[in-house]
């Protein structure tokens, strides 16, 4: 059996800086998980005594406290801050722009249209940094849109790791609607690189390897992106969960991984299917 | 035969208007066709000495000078108050909009697409507000985007009358390759209204005319809409045109008519349809 890696695949560059400012930052507490993915958090934890807190009123003056790559929300921030807190802000600068936009475009009296998942940190985040004064509504189809009465003039955003292709519908649905319709598209380069590479190994592929944490948005949309063309995709986090059948009688092993997944952890599985099913 | 016509037909707000000004303001010139229907014009310079001038050099004080529904340029317009003539401007609302657009848009610094044929008065005047500071590019298709290379924050603005599906693969097409796509839909309502009926009217009827100058964008897009569905479609300026065989053996014709053509002219063709071709 071939073994074959995406064109591109794995932690972006948000990921990357987010663990090397945790790796710089020893025996400190990151507010919420530093990334979707577990086996790094633990690794973070042994080696840098980078802890998880998810609690903010267990932070107290002499603690560093990380901010997650997802962001948190203002007033998070804010009470962090007023607490005399040192703050490490390792808010992916890809989310900390959508946070921006939404301030911005509040303030300028547009209706706000977040394309996202309502409980995702990043979303809470985001939605977090917009005015009162205007309507922010957080959607993940036009089914949703339906609910709302916006105003004519409204701005929309994605959650950075959302696919485009659905984005577009909800923009199509809101330029067929308002006069005018300010479309900041956030969704991130890697994200959507990751997704045309599967995309197209799939394609070719008769199994499909998705690596990445189960509670990770990014890779649960490559893992319905590689089911789209090859029936037997699988989304695991680590070698152990490997089984022998998947792989019986197949011609080429396709393998992509999340954004929040570090290079270890791929090259770990990698070896293992080398070693083990690769017939 | 059942002689059924369209929900929503004809002349829209803007041509209504127009004509209103041309017949209130007697002994005048248009600059240019005041709108896109050689019957009316004839008649507005019968019966109220409203004539049209193609020259702007034509133009001497004391002369009434009518702005067309299309609007002009905009050194035209400051050429004609700077003769100390006096200008009377129908321009169609819908259409001062996306001209005001324009010009706001490239003063923020925003490259412009607009989406409309080159050589449509309507669009000549509204490209000829964009300041020069910025590109300003007029397309019909992705392969005519193709062709430039714009900026990150692009504005985005339509002819009138273009059909919204169309709008939307150019909308799309920015969307994925640009960070703020800011979105006017200027495109009429009255026009969209028209569309949808005579694609609705089209389906049920095994033949459609639609009335209408042969020179008006709008009524070209109801002649192609309704050939989507009903291959006996015909586009007609006057009732002159009719044709037996279009009729012969057909159980429902379906009209329609562009926003610049005026009632009469309808009355006129149904009431030859009926009274000659209705079996």
């Amino acid at each position: 059996m071939k073994i074959k890696v995406a064109q591109s695949y794995g932690s972006c560059f948000g990921v990357k800086r987010a663990i090397k400012i945790a790796e710089d930052t020893k025996n400190s507490y990151t507010y919420g998980p530093l990334i979707h993915n577990n086996q790094e958090i633990t690794r973070l934890d042994k080696q840098y005594n980078v802890k998880l807190r998810t609690n903010l009123s267990d932070f107290k003056i002499g603690d560093k406290a990380i901010v997650r790559t997802h962001g948190i929300e203002k007033n998070e921030l804010k009470e962090l801050k007023e607490k005399n807190i040192e703050v490490i802000d390792a808010t992916c600068p890809f989310v900390t722009k959508p946070q921006q936009i939404v301030e911005q475009m509040s303030n300028h009296g547009y209706d706000i249209v977040i394309f996202g998942d309502e409980e995702h940190p990043e979303i809470k985040g985001v939605k977090s940094y917009a005015s009162s004064n205007v309507q922010t509504v957080v959607v993940v189809s036009i089914d949703d849109l339906k609910k709302f009465y916006l105003k004519d003039r409204v701005a929309v955003i994605a959650q950075t790791t959302k696919r485009v292709d659905q984005f577009l519908k909800i923009t199509n649905y809101l330029i067929r609607r308002h006069k005018e319709v300010r479309v900041f598209n956030t969704i991130c380069n890697a994200t959507f690189d990751n997704q045309s590479a599967a995309s197209d190994l799939a394609i070719e592929s008769d199994v499909m390897i998705v690596i990445g944490g189960k509670n990770s948005s990014n890779t649960k949309q490559l893992l319905n992106i590689c089911l789209d063309h090859c029936k037997d995709s699988y989304l695991i986090e680590s070698e152990n969960e490997l089984e022998y059948n998947w792989f019986k009688n197949k011609k080429q092993c396709g393998i992509t991984a999340g954004a929040s997944t570090p290079d270890w952890i791929i090259e770990k599985i990698i070896n293992k299917i080398k070693t083990t099913y690769s017939y």
